[in-house]
């Protein structure tokens, strides 16, 4: 994912009547299991929500879901790395020097502020962030900002880089420290070495990790779209920049909304409506590996029941990508009017890669072989050291360095009688005879090549909290307000709730032998046989259960049962002995209830 | 899990020809992408490993399987908690006073090492962590122990507790320091009173949760058995102590090998070889819910390929059991003759609920509704203030509370005309009349109830590191020493590999066909056509794929394929318009390889 997430705060198209859904979605999820802040018995901490029953399996479907889309279906290998890495990796990365938030502390109450948040938040400046921290401290001056916590004044108070990773010592004392990941990527590029023997050595090869990270957040805030410790999924795909390329036809025809930086620089800019295709014919996405990605992501997203009118691809401002990345687009779903990052799909070069071939001088290229060996000439030279030495004394060394560097540059310097190499603004003369320098014909079957990054990098809980967003439905059945979840089945915690219609022995033991039917055929099953039928239908509406299915006094003289839509509320009666065949065709969507007779 | 994991070192059972199975076996757990150190690039850090691909996919299953056994099938909810927790809940746990091992430090090389395995590797002492650190120290320089890294004296060397939690800070500054959990089971005790909303109330019901735990070992050690983050996969069942019982019926026949307390104590103890009904009824094993939860647990290890010839059920010394914990048994496999757990099953008691309830203040009980309301008698007072203020001034509260206490434990006193109470030595009399005494009648419907804990806890890589060793074989193909993995179908990281015999286009396409096929059929494939085809079985045999498909120059006129089973090398030649049909039925266990055509 992009180092920094961050929150586009676009309301333009903000229907109103949404604004309030994001509130009522927390208070169903903690009421019924989906997710709630952890600890709450100790007064809770910021920043650290736990999955209850129904957002751990929602959770697991969707990372099962991209699991075989990413991993499974591209041929991606999957692995699973610890969550705590040492001090090298993160000196390599540059998480130790650069993964800093801006940081003011309120000098009455002592609560600490994002300094850049504080700034957005009260003056016309937008990217705050990326303001040196002087001009931070000024701003805050001249505006006499204030704590958002208490109202006192800020002015004069230093505004400091916080490093954002979790920080603790492996071992006993403070020898080694270790950190947290801030991002399951690191995981993937230091074990480069290894992991490229499991593909053999051959590019392209994707590896996908779905795990852990942290982020020591100074204001955690919105539920769990900005957490301290969150779940992302990530895909790195190591690829030869100067051979592969990806397989466009696939994606040609995608149909995405892309919101370029032009458009979004420009006085009256828009969202543009195009294809994958046409916008890499177009070159509104640049590279073709990020189009590819943004390509197969899309349909992804609507599988799992994000809403396609409120998913975007945004592209990375120049000033908001990082130094080494070419391109950089987001996915984004819209929230209460708000657009959030859900996604970054970042072209990284060979950054990550070269990083840590520098600091651990570990190999991290892979060897690609030429289609037929070929000769190559390479001048070298080989200098009399009995010569060199008495000549030049202790600089004899710098100059072997730029013999050398000579012959491999410009061998017909060596064409004369003498060489000139220049030593602290003076010029020498060296007779070629004592340069030892030849050139010869070397036979070579490839080259090393330090493999480009491709990395689409999916916040798992900002999805699972898109999904949920965008299936929450108000309505009215029977003149009752209703609230349900219009979940996909592929992704809903249960796909089918089983009653007895009445507290009866008879109904109840029909019912769990169609529970365990319908679990032998695979399906999500669940029994409940408390409190009226009307109140299980919600419950089960409430969690977004696709179907429920009735057992009633008729049943047990026609060996049918009642098998409820959720999103309509409509009925029909099916024989019980088709049931699991009949969910089972729903599920897949080979059937439509509609048409089921 | 048992807040120590103790490895049983009782070599008297061990077979000499595996004992260095374990060193092969992470040779090719890393060869073949199981598992590796991670960060080798930077030198490793001990106690942390990767999994690869192959290690990947191998625990991914062994979760499916655990969650599917321990979760669904048992119908207990699942939850997904933060492994970063604040300090308050480990005040409560205890984690923060007591989890500690014995550090010694050597005072030439500084290398930390842990006292009492020091003392247990070079004295005859066996059980050194139970002993008073004083007597460590003595012990250390009684018999003159050295420093196991470079040979230095540790006589005179101070042995501290050292926590085994992993601290960092949560937000800014380190006025809110958080831990990584040691343990799964804190992130389900400290949510119990949302989590028993979820369940409506309703004892005994089971909270599961698969994911990392954290432990920071002095001296990590034997590769993924003993390292500093792992995944446990911990289910806690909650149960109303006075009430409910397991359905031992549905263990009652399951055969068991323990190795109870009595019998390690014993000068000639020994192993028995049980079931689980005869076990519960002759008291070897006391607990009901223990009971229940080991007779599900063994057939569930032999599903997932554990070996059971080589797994017992051993029960804790009283001295290795937690104080509050009534019984406690382990899973053990033996591991080159040595007996390393992999679970635990222990009966908590009411301790951690009653735990979290004091330091909290939050409610962790549940109400069990009486089957009919009840009528109880409650005396109460009501002490007439304008007699008690003048008569004891400052300590006229203390009279109320001690009237209070004696009304609720002796009604009788209040019979006379006064009541006697003693205040600091003194005996006072009150008249009864100026007490507000009176006996009053109350309906109750229940009663609050602190629900006891039964924990079954499993190490997800020792189950993984158990499965791999159990199904290491070594054998011989055509004359050639061959190494194979005989994992279940169930588990194996890919269920089928599909190969053209040759370097040959039509051969590819027709094998890629029969991979899309499988695939479709929901089976988990991989394809090889690298290197010649022996070459490919044997890679194929290491990762432990079942079976293997070969499409040749005949499928192209016969429409068949040979299908090679990896254990007996045996082949048969299938259509292969019947190999998703005839595999899945493998792969159900529907079928067996020797009885098809």
């Amino acid at each position: 994912m992009s180092e920094r997430e961050c929150e586009s705060a676009d309301e333009s198209d903000a229907p109103d009547e949404r604004a309030a859904t994001a509130e009522k979605l927390v208070e169903l999820a903690k009421r019924r299991g989906y997710f709630f802040q952890s600890s709450g018995a100790y007064g809770g901490v910021g920043g650290f929500y736990t999955f209850g029953p129904q957002g751990a399996a929602l959770k697991g479907n969707v990372e099962d879901a991209w699991r075989d889309r990413f991993a499974v279906a591209e041929g991606n290998m999957e692995i699973d790395a610890p969550t705590i890495m040492p001090e090298p990796v993160f000196e390599a990365s540059g998480h130790l020097e650069g993964f800093d938030d801006m940081l003011v502390e309120c000098p009455d109450c002592g609560e600490s502020h994002r300094a850049d948040h504080v700034v957005e938040d009260e003056t016309e400046y937008e990217d705050a962030e990326s303001l040196p921290i002087p001009e931070v401290e000024e701003i805050i001056a001249e505006y006499e900002l204030v704590c958002p916590n208490c109202g006192a004044g800020l002015a004069g108070q230093a505004v400091e880089d916080f490093n954002l990773m979790f920080e603790t010592n492996i071992g006993p004392g403070d020898a080694d420290p270790g950190y947290l990941r801030p991002e399951t990527a690191q995981g993937i590029f230091v074990e480069f070495p290894r992991l490229k023997e499991y593909a053999r050595n051959q590019l392209p090869f994707g590896v996908t990790q779905i795990g852990r990270a942290y982020r020591n957040e100074i204001s955690p805030r919105r539920s769990i779209v900005r957490t301290r410790e969150f779940t992302q999924a990530e895909l790195e795909y190591f690829v030869d920049p100067e051979v592969d390329e990806p397989d466009l036809t696939a994606v040609a025809d995608v149909e995405v909304r892309l919101y370029p930086a032009s458009e979004q620089q420009a006085e009256d800019g828009a969202e543009i409506e195009t294809t994958i295709g046409d916008a890499v014919a177009e070159g509104i996405i640049g590279d073709p590996w990020v189009a590819y990605f943004l390509g197969i992501a899309r349909p992804w997203y609507e599988s799992i029941g994000v809403d396609m009118d409120r998913f975007r691809y945004r592209q990375h401002l120049s000033g908001e990508r990082a130094h080494y990345a070419s391109d950089c687009w987001d996915a984004e779903s819209e929230i209460d009017g708000n657009w959030i990052e859900i996604a970054g799909f970042a072209h990284r070069g060979d950054y990550d890669l070269s990083k840590h071939a520098d600091h651990s001088g570990d190999r991290f290229t892979v060897f690609r072989q030429y289609d037929e060996p070929i000769t190559v000439e390479r001048a070298a030279v080989d200098p009399d050291m009995s010569y060199l030495g008495p000549e030049f004394g202790g600089d004899a060394q710098t100059v072997v360095q730029k013999l050398e560097d000579l012959a491999a540059r410009d061998r017909s310097a060596f064409e004369g009688d003498a060489v000139e190499i220049t030593l602290e603004g003076e010029t020498h003369e060296i007779p070629v005879e004592r340069t030892g320098f030849s050139v010869d014909e070397q036979t070579e079957a490839g080259e090393h090549v330090l493999p480009h990054v491709v990395e689409p990098s999916f916040g798992v809980d900002r999805t699972v909290y898109t999904v949920l967003h965008h299936a929450y439905r108000e309505d009215e059945v029977d003149g009752e307000e209703r609230t349900h979840l219009a979940l996909e089945p592929e992704v809903a915690p249960t796909f089918v709730g089983v009653f007895p219609l009445q507290s009866d022995e008879e109904l109840e033991e029909r019912a769990r032998e169609i529970v365990a039917d319908l679990r032998a055929a695979g399906l999500s099953v669940t029994y409940d046989d408390s409190g009226n039928i009307g109140r299980r239908y919600r419950r089960q509406d409430e969690v977004g259960t696709p179907f429920c299915v009735t057992v009633d006094y008729e049943s047990l003289d026609d060996d049918a049962a009642t098998v409820r839509e959720r999103d309509t509320t409509a009925q029909k009666r099916i024989p019980i002995a088709d049931l699991a065949a009949t969910l089972s065709a729903l599920r897949a969507g080979d059937a439509a209830f509609d048409d089921l007779e």
